[in-house]
């Protein structure tokens, strides 16, 4: 696993690179049919991740948020190139790149790299998450505590109102929508959020796979937006991510929601 | 004007040097009574301004978040020394100092700086908005319009629903919630968002006041909640500072809300 990791880690900063060289210029973008926007840079990204599994790992697939390269294998690469493309061509420096070896439906190594802050965040299955190689941990907030912040993403799209989301949680949490979960995934990681809730669920698995095991490793918890477990190699049900501690009283209160 | 906008600078630079210096550390802070948060930086950098304010121009006022000085006088220096503190504590790197000269309620010189890329924004009435002595615009873009971004603070204190905001405009804007109105306005200014709604009343004229010279001289249209003007040397009716094509339909949705 620990060559696995090394292999994700250069992708990840080749993937910095791109997004620093890119940043605050007018950068390329289009709009996707989802009305989600995609840079040249993300498609950049995703493909030399293609080539460099191809050489490297070539029974793999890879499972990119713009471009996947399918094979009859158990091992799936899943990426997101930026994750929060939209803030990044805004200039809003929240974006990071997301990649995880899923093995089984199961992410087994993780990396999350904020290019901004030359931050790298990284996790293999049982030995803990790190930043920059030193260990972080969630925190232990539960909700009305001062601080608790929920990061909540409205959508439209999702198949639920994400608005009654926020309307139980307005009164509990402090909101923001920050608009990159991994981002704000992180976050929860290093003990500074202290839930997102993802309602995402077309492809979103490219989003979560990576957060999801590197904030299970830093001692939170996540499952699909019902409270279950989910595989990370195909759509998922969207995500609850937190510390842990907080978890199920949000799932209670999402469930009234649903 | 110009020896005014001269000595915000000179302030924004310090403040600049603070935050960048107290960013990624563990921070001391503390909760206000309206439970947002107060670091040592922000009662730090205040209290610098209001020492030089009283060296230079001590006849002058000073409206600070955390400090205030008051003089009699129609001259007032309208201060946030960190907007966004909670996204600041938080390690999200879109806190700016925000720094305004208002004469009779009305800003005429303004800074907004953002010690993570550098970013000096500027205006004196009359005079254009620029970041880093370059010409800054808003953008055309229209309700509906792909990319048409709206940050929309959800606050449960604002004198109506916040949420009604949410829900009128989830499909006709991309939402977000970055957690820094002036930020968020900086990015009005240059193009890159099309509206802020700021639910805030009370002593929120020092989140605003720079903000609002800025985007105005950038071509952009700054109100309160109402579709008035108000002043900013007092408490304020929120705002919504919008690119001004789009002003008027923002302005006729919102009103059904409150």
């Amino acid at each position: 696993m620990e060559e696995y990791l090394k292999f994700a880690c250069e992708i990840a900063k080749y993937a910095g690179k791109e997004m620093l060289n890119h940043f605050d210029v007018n950068e390329e973008y289009d709009y996707k049919e989802d009305k989600t926007v995609v840079t040249k840079s993300d498609k950049d990204i995703n493909h030399y991740l293609i080539e460099k599994v191809k050489k490297h790992y070539p029974s793999h697939s890879v499972i990119g948020e713009e471009e996947s390269y399918i094979q009859d294998s158990n091992y799936a690469w899943v990426c997101d190139p930026i994750d929060g493309t939209g803030m990044f061509i805004e200039r809003i420096p929240v974006a990071v790149f997301s990649l995880a070896l899923v093995i089984d439906g199961v992410p087994k190594v993780a990396v999350v790299y904020d290019p901004f802050f030359d931050k790298m965040y990284t996790a293999i299955q049982g030995q803990g998450a790190y930043c920059n190689n030193e260990r972080i941990h969630v925190n232990n907030k539960k909700l009305y505590d001062e601080g608790y912040r929920m990061n909540l993403e409205m959508w439209n799209k999702a198949e639920y109102d994400t608005l009654l989301l926020a309307k139980e949680f307005i009164d509990k949490a402090a909101l923001s929508q920050i608009g990159s979960v991994a981002r704000s995934c992180m976050a929860i990681a290093s003990g500074d959020f202290s839930c997102d809730i993802f309602p995402g669920t077309k492809h979103a698995n490219c989003d979560i796979a990576a957060s999801c095991l590197i904030v299970k490793e830093a001692g939170g918890m996540v499952t699909n937006i019902f409270g279950e477990d989910q595989r990370y190699d195909q759509d998922i049900k969207g995500a609850i991510i937190s510390n842990g501690i907080s978890h199920e009283e949000v799932l209670s209160i999402i469930k009234k929601c649903l």
